[in-house]
């Protein structure tokens, strides 16, 4: 399969990556080894030493350098071989290294040409920072699926009306107005609901038979991390007035059909209630676990290893979010393949 | 693998399917969802909604309908769609249907050309059905190897007489005279012995000496159903004076190297005797679990992805029926490959 | 994968054959059975009947012969068919034997040109022969590893120094002077160190403060035989006088991904101590488990189904050893695939 590369993938929640260890996750098939140096700073190593291939992972970390466990070759954080026992070190003697940023709790990594790789491009998850911890939950999960069919889940969030009853889905999804829109490197995508009542998740916040305006929005950074907004407040009520909660969806490729998936949830309202935290989470997991996942995986061995678009679905409204960022993300792989276009010399020759 | 598609496979047991749930099982390498509908009717449609090729498997089934848990989209036991919540309903929405029946206590589902499953050629199992539930026993196996090398299996019995001695052998199959018949749809072998004792399982039916006649004979039905008669008699006696058994050995293919095993036995003797009916029953099962399926699953490893008959096996007298239930079955699935001759239109266009 | 046919390959420890019964175990992908005939020769037979593909060693060993249990066909240890139930016996009716041995407490098997089957080319383990059972101990060890990156973690030795700092190394093999010498038919590496301390697992047999002259050879037999002496000594000691340890580590190929390892330990002092001798089995195989095969089954993840020589690895001076066997190795298999060089017909007729 080919991925992007030139994009931050969220790799690992901040404390996955203890000082002093090493944490091993591979993404987009590339092996991966993540630590910390002496001053706290992030490392990203291909999980290969260039000798036998052995997983440095395996090996020793010291200070801000990690020695391969197998033949004991040495590197610093930028893959640079500054020990080898047994001879000289060549320029062969060289770990690729990845540049790696922690934002927003989560530790991001750049596979691709990294004259490219700006932080400012991370996704904006701010959210995360200045929030209690009490109204601030995440995690991580695992699918046996691409991660497309993942992004797909979240694009089209009427799924919430039919798969998730209980709790975040009574129908007003499939009714809403919705609308879509893209930038070059984004998609956007809102739902809108007016005079409906509170999905069961939420009935206990309201009085009985209170209607409230409800809204939706997820946007879409390529190739698969994702921020969704959901609130509802009273009509006449400003957004930030009603309830208001940011959550992020990440989905980033381990391979072809196997996903790490980062999820996270923020909210304006119950702040300091743990327990409606801790609620809150284990409801997104039980989701995910006996609803999300069964019919994403379910949906996998259906498609095997092909893309869905290439057998022939059928294609609804509701599909338009997912297909144009699944297109927007073919562009993208495509235009990295393609070298730029420079005038052919012949041309150069004759102009001059 | 090609498989034969004109054809009613086994697909499970009558009870199998219960009132208001759904039942999914792959045949042939296609998924298949079985539900009854309200009137108790049976359906079975392609396990794949055909907008995102989620399993409709883990959706609702409300009445006679089915709905899609992922996007709500909801079909009737046609797999017309009757409800789409998102838009119109195009010719496109649709799931494929399959025949299916009920008959002799088993599912039966017909994957190929519409127009011909006649449920007259459903093989006549009718001995399950006006049996006392005390002399009838049945159960579901699976099995990590080919339903063909299933198939020969059954249609060499003389197999008992080497694996199945504290049960079934004793010597008498080899020394048996058998013949094969066949027709255009069915292959049928008959092993017959004199004067032989009792195998181990019916010693305890006959007083110490006896001597029987024994007959055993498989009617196979392409790809794998196979009517299974086995029985003994003293000198003298009509088959039905004697001990008397209808048996039903249905291998039906889940993938290249995986198969559904279907299994019956009914008697004419201590039919009242439920304890006599387990053992049986228990009997058959240790012996599959214990002796058939490791030796068969071994044959499969060491044939791997191909067929044994191009493998160069020595083949004896015995396999004379498995290899030609083998061919039989490779014209049959050829001829539903081969478009239906007709005239040239030259040919017509110049005899007019 | 090509392995080498041409070559004795060490299947079981002899205590795993026991009389009366048989063991089945996959070499170089070819399913192979062994038993003991009623002398207590062994035998090796293709763990496959002819008839229908099925284990022989699911079948019936009597006295010398073993019947296939699936339908009765006898065979001898020669492989000849010497029972047929259900006819004439053909020259097809055989299975394929192969040259076994039993030496040194290992069972060895041939699995090419028979005619060059000689016994005296078993590498000379007679160090497992005439040894106090309290200063030998051995084990059977399995790896999702092709043997070929088991035999280089065996021809570089340095890797005791990085991954086994609890036990055997401490640094002295790095610094060591290292040769190696190619024969034909084998090869052989020796690292000497002079005025080292003794390694973490010697220090309790020297007095505190003692310097050693240390030793460490490997004489690798094609594909993956080695025989592994280590020991030191005092100054001005003799070899025999010192530390003296002969040690088998022998590769045998499952697979192209998997590898059997026999491993054995010798030993010339505490040669009585029989809780010195578990503590040794437990140690390597403490080692094994926990550091060289992870390490190694994280190559053979990294490398995938290639050569890892084709992945442009850095190779430093201490892979002349792996290299060479490598390369050696190569030659060996090429020849056997290359027909001998016979002088055209056309040079013969003119030459007369």
């Amino acid at each position: 399969m080919d991925y992007l590369q030139n994009t931050w993938y969220a790799a690992a929640w901040s404390e996955d990556v203890v000082a002093g260890t090493m944490f091993a996750r591979t993404i987009a098939e590339k092996p991966l080894v993540f630590f910390r140096d002496r001053d706290g700073g992030l490392v990203a190593l291909l999980d290969r030493c260039p000798h036998r291939f052995a997983p440095l992972s395996l090996g020793l970390l010291e200070e801000s350098t990690v020695q391969c466990r197998y033949h004991g070759l040495r590197f610093d954080g930028a893959g640079t071989c500054i020990g080898n026992p047994h001879g000289p070190i060549t320029k062969s003697h060289v770990v690729p290294s990845f540049p790696v940023v922690e934002r927003h709790t989560l530790i991001w990594v750049w596979l691709g040409d990294q004259t490219r790789a700006d932080p400012a491009t991370i996704p904006d998850m701010s959210y995360h920072d200045d929030v209690p911890a009490t109204a601030f939950n995440k995690g991580y999960l695992h699918a046996n699926a691409s991660h497309l069919l993942m992004v797909d889940n979240i694009l089209d969030l009427t799924h919430a009306d039919y798969m998730h009853t209980e709790t975040l889905g009574n129908g007003w999804i499939t009714r809403s107005r919705s609308r879509v829109e893209e930038t070059d490197d984004t998609l956007f995508i809102e739902w809108l609901g007016f005079d409906e009542p509170p999905t069961p998740l939420y009935i206990p916040e309201f009085a009985p038979g209170t209607l409230t305006d409800v809204w939706l929005s997820v946007l879409w950074y390529p190739s698969g991390a994702m921020i969704l907004r959901s609130g509802m407040s009273l009509p006449g009520q400003k957004r930030e007035e009603g309830l208001d909660t940011w959550n992020s969806h990440i989905m980033t490729p381990e391979t072809a059909t196997s996903t790490h998936y980062f999820h996270s949830s923020t909210r304006n309202y119950r702040v300091d209630d743990e327990a409606y935290n801790q609620a809150m989470y284990q409801g997104l997991r039980w989701a995910f676990e006996t609803q999300d996942r069964p019919m994403i995986e379910g949906q996998q061995k259906r498609i095997g290893n092909t893309d869905i678009l290439k057998l022939s679905p059928v294609l609804m409204r509701t599909d338009g979010a997912p297909v144009r960022a699944r297109r927007m993300l073919e562009r993208q792989i495509a235009a990295e393949a393609t070298p730029p276009l420079r005038p052919p010399v012949y041309a150069e020759a004759k102009s001059s």
